[in-house]
């Protein structure tokens, strides 16, 4: 391993997300940079079977912030990019070449999302090594029929992944790291391992302790996220909202 | 930008998938390094809605290289790695806590499948970064019953990734990147622009030309696509098999 090897290793564990940015605007050079990055990424067959879209207006930014679970931060992000799975530039380009194409399904669709997020994700790394710091807003898969109209997202498109870009603020480069898992929980080796009850409960634990929360109870930790995340009026809307873009996918529709 | 930073760029414009791989394994340590940089990745809300296997028995290599498209060099790769996304551990752990949670849905698997793919190209920087080449195998979606059965996949995981990895061969090395299209066509300002035929028919040209076949045929080009990938048998296996994965999210199943 040299010093620029470890560099890029390095740079992978120093990246944390960011909410907060400086009032500064991204070149760009930089910009250009950035997005390029998406390009570079592997994509299946060398289809390339994302868009991105770069937004620039503010109301634009202003509607986005309010529809992904009201996160006034997306709407003071220099750059938004969102990512989107599409299948319909090659429908698009199938339909105009006489190939009468069979619709697009869940698996095209789960492959154009793959490819949209690790381009999303080349951005992301690319970013940080020009020092602009990044974060995912998953909340993108929200309310399905108004993202849709914003965005004039035609039928074969589905939004794999909105990233807001921007200087980091001081108090944003020195916070903490959100602790991991275990790596021991998380990797297994051959086949898929489910974890016992006691290694759910100590996998919560040893994340608490790492955390500085030894104190607290994994149990009640479980039950808090369950209530914040998983129960939450934004993650019943993410599932109502993605069920209807999957369905222009299904077969039997 | 300083050199240091220029070196991740240059890293994520050179590196290119890797299909032929020397006959040398990967030190642990190094392997230590890329799966560890999967759990620097960003994360929805820090669950890390994934399970990586790490696939050592070579009679499972040897299988999944059939189940994937028949792709013989996937059982040569000295490192695979299979990235799930994996609510089944949340789903667990919600359980052992009393939530009476609901089922995992549509929603959930996507973010959950986000949460992987960013993951998965955390590793495929690093692997670069230490010399170490990959390649997507986005096939590991195909064969829904028998993937499951080989890797005790229980009902609330997908297959969102596979990769493979190695130390690429000299010709693999020297091999030209496959040429991207334009950006003008993939990246929009604030909606999505669908492309009308001439841009479509542009759009390939374009790539021919940069790709050194500028007396191919646009149109034939898309034709061929369609034939050698959309209409291929494993391409409508993907989407039956994926369809099956996703009907373990549904809510109406």
């Amino acid at each position: 391993m040299n010093g620029i090897n470890n560099e890029v290793i390095n740079l992978l564990k120093r990246r944390k997300s960011v909410r907060v940015f400086e009032n500064k605007p991204i070149d760009s050079s930089i910009k250009q940079e950035i997005i390029n990055a998406a390009f570079e990424a592997p994509s299946a067959g060398a289809m390339m079977l994302y868009s991105i879209l770069d937004i620039t207006d503010q109301a634009i930014k202003d509607k986005l912030a309010l529809l992904c679970d009201n996160q006034p931060f997306i709407a003071k992000a220099p750059l938004v990019l969102i990512f989107l799975a599409d299948y319909q530039r090659w429908y698009d380009a199938y339909c105009l070449a006489g190939c009468n194409p069979r619709r697009p399904g869940e698996g095209d669709i789960l492959l154009a999302a793959a490819d949209a997020l690790i381009a999303a994700q080349n951005t992301v790394v690319a970013a940080e090594a020009l020092g602009v710091g990044s974060c995912y807003i998953g909340d993108i898969l929200e309310n399905c029929e108004a993202v849709r109209e914003l965005l004039d997202l035609p039928q074969f498109v589905l939004p794999a992944a909105m990233l807001v870009f921007g200087y980091p603020t001081e108090s944003q480069k020195t916070r903490k790291k959100p602790a991991r898992f275990e790596q021991e929980y998380l990797v297994s080796e051959n086949r898929y391992r489910r974890l016992s009850q006691e290694e759910l409960e100590n996998m919560h634990k040893l994340r608490l302790v790492k955390s500085g929360l030894a104190n607290k109870d994994a149990i009640e930790e479980i039950k808090a996220n369950c209530a914040r995340k998983y129960m939450a009026d934004f993650s019943l809307e993410m599932n109502r909202s993605a069920a209807q873009y999957l369905k222009s996918f299904r077969r039997d529709e």
